[in-house]
């Protein structure tokens, strides 16, 4: 293995990961075993505690966070499993000044996703909550990228490696769910609950008037 | 009595139906006393353990769960009166590779099994999480077979039979509620948030167009 | 004071209902320290406990309940208020076999209660959720009423006990809230997660349809 | 500095806010940080206690409040930053008899603060929600004020001041969130659950009949 990890950073990450996921549990934001978050410890090598795959996220243990490099590697020895969408964790690490990266399913998300689909993206604008996302302009006008969900995983990766935008720090892929991202964990959970915020808030919107906003 | 029951694996059932009644209970899922669970013990002769008839679900206790054999008969004496709806329990085993069968009644299953009901099914198809229910194929589409909420007790089990899929582990009674399952607790409880989560979104889609998806 | 109460009875219904107080206020269901919980003592004469008035109902104490007769007077000194909704419960104690009543506003049921209020009451049919209400018959067709919303107090208790029908153990104000009952603390909590349980659903409905069902 | 604050007072504020931010975070009510809450010490001169910005208020500290002039201005020296919305909370202790102002961002607020923004007001009428506002008159007409949200906050500020209507305990935001009060805690807790439940309830209507309530 050609990384060393320290003890002490280990188990920072693990905590971080953690708290972030009992949190965000409590919410049903991780249905049926989905979702991961990661946390990264190194930038160069690129390496990075994440979740690993299919457990019950409302379950706190120290042994479900995995360590991997940039090809969502494991750099430790490991009977863990790290989950197939650990690339495109890796793809924002290395596109953004990302330092904590979550990705969720939620009706929500879903909807703006499938409803926006033609669109590309999501049109963020003229909403207070867009201010959480640390964008301070008036008149700011957001676009979150929507991707096909390719069911070939390398594709889908790549794909997701192309839209990620370092202006906004989110992607979503259709019928599937969010990655949002900031540059700690504090971060990363305010930008979270602000873009479910919004969707929630455009699509009651969207059931009142019957059109897309 | 024809069965000998081991005192362990009595306490291991005991203890997996309360640990997932508490956690489907706090979401909402066991309205009025409504839903039951259960676990099998045994395959050939087949029992299982379930939850009994008309006890809050709110509360844990050790002395709600009967073990009853592949009729319904508690095969332990008992107090405690066996659901009338332990026969479907008891079809689900003898069809499929079921371990664990959660029953639950919400409003989001209640919408989609009256919507469809003409339909036959509620039909799955181009959401991620259909992955959930351990179904990997490009372009799945799945079938949730709906029955009609026969009156009749004994035309509702063996209707239920009839319609139960090995290949799709859920159930829909119109306008009553979902039988899901898997090979043990962890899969019943990930295919019923899947199925619930996929029910919910499909909802708002329908909410939002007006139209049966 | 023409009563004796005894301090098991007055402990036992303290208890009571600062049980079922804490689980339904946990689901939201007394917004703005809204809704009253009784627990009948004795029958003839007539006297219950009830909570009273203003109080935030996420705060367990054994203050807040007072003992009062039939014409909603306290039988005991106490500093408390009894609310102004006290002979409604009483009107129900004197009408049916209810040993317990719930009175809790949430949205849906102030919904159905203006949708159906012309109608004169909310038409529960087809639904396995009625048995819930310990009606086990095939076709069950049952009417919860509702009445106007009368701002004179008194003319809203005698409209009230004119309409309490001890067949259906509820009672709808309109844009106001609930009435539900059952012999015991058990039945009452459970006939109201049915009835709550039945108006989310037709109120999902009736946004999908767009008409009144 | 020209204030005493004496511990006591200090303490009293800090405990009353933090009872009121747990409670009301755990209903999702401060979503990405969002959202501040206040409490007078002080009329003449007027100083009160404020959450300081920026901050999860899923966590309890002593340590996240600040003590503040009428003009926004620390009087205790402190590392903390005030909100820019600090002013707004002073222009409702001027001009009310407010003990504690509550502002929140919910998606039901944001909903009807949009849906109405033509009109200049919500209207609430035939509700019993309404006598939790203590308002206790037949056929109540309500009119809660709803201001452009300004992204010049002096201009906010000032438009929030003139808008503030002693008779009306609440003012909205346009697709930013509520000002809510009352002359303590317990009134201010309870006027914004009642504005809550009834922004709820119109949200739901409006969805059903398409059209503005």
């Amino acid at each position: 293995m050609p990384y060393r990890l320290y003890q002490e950073e280990k188990q920072k990450a693990v905590n971080v990961l953690n708290e972030i996921k009992v949190k965000l549990y409590n919410r049903g934001w991780f249905p049926a075993t989905s979702g991961n978050l990661s946390y990264k410890l190194h930038d160069d090598p690129l390496y990075f505690a994440i979740t690993s795959s299919g457990k019950d996220k409302g379950t706190v243990t120290h042994e479900d966070v995995i360590f991997v490099d940039k090809d969502a590697k494991p750099i430790e020895k490991t009977r863990l499993k790290p989950s197939a969408e650990t690339k495109i964790h890796s793809q924002i690490y290395q596109k953004t000044d990302a330092g904590c990266v979550i990705h969720i399913h939620t009706v929500n998300n879903n909807f703006v996703s499938q409803v926006y689909f033609e669109n590309g993206y999501v049109p963020l604008k003229d909403m207070e909550m867009i201010k959480a996302l640390d964008i301070w302009e008036e008149d700011a006008f957001i676009k979150v990228p929507i991707i096909e969900n390719w069911f070939d995983l390398d594709k889908l990766v790549s794909e997701a490696g192309k839209s990620v935008n370092p202006e906004v720090p989110a992607l979503l892929i259709r019928n599937h769910g969010i990655y949002a991202w900031g540059r700690n964990e504090f971060e990363a959970k305010r930008h979270i609950e602000a873009f479910e915020f919004m969707f929630e808030y455009m699509k009651n919107m969207m059931l009142f008037t019957g059109k897309i906003l």
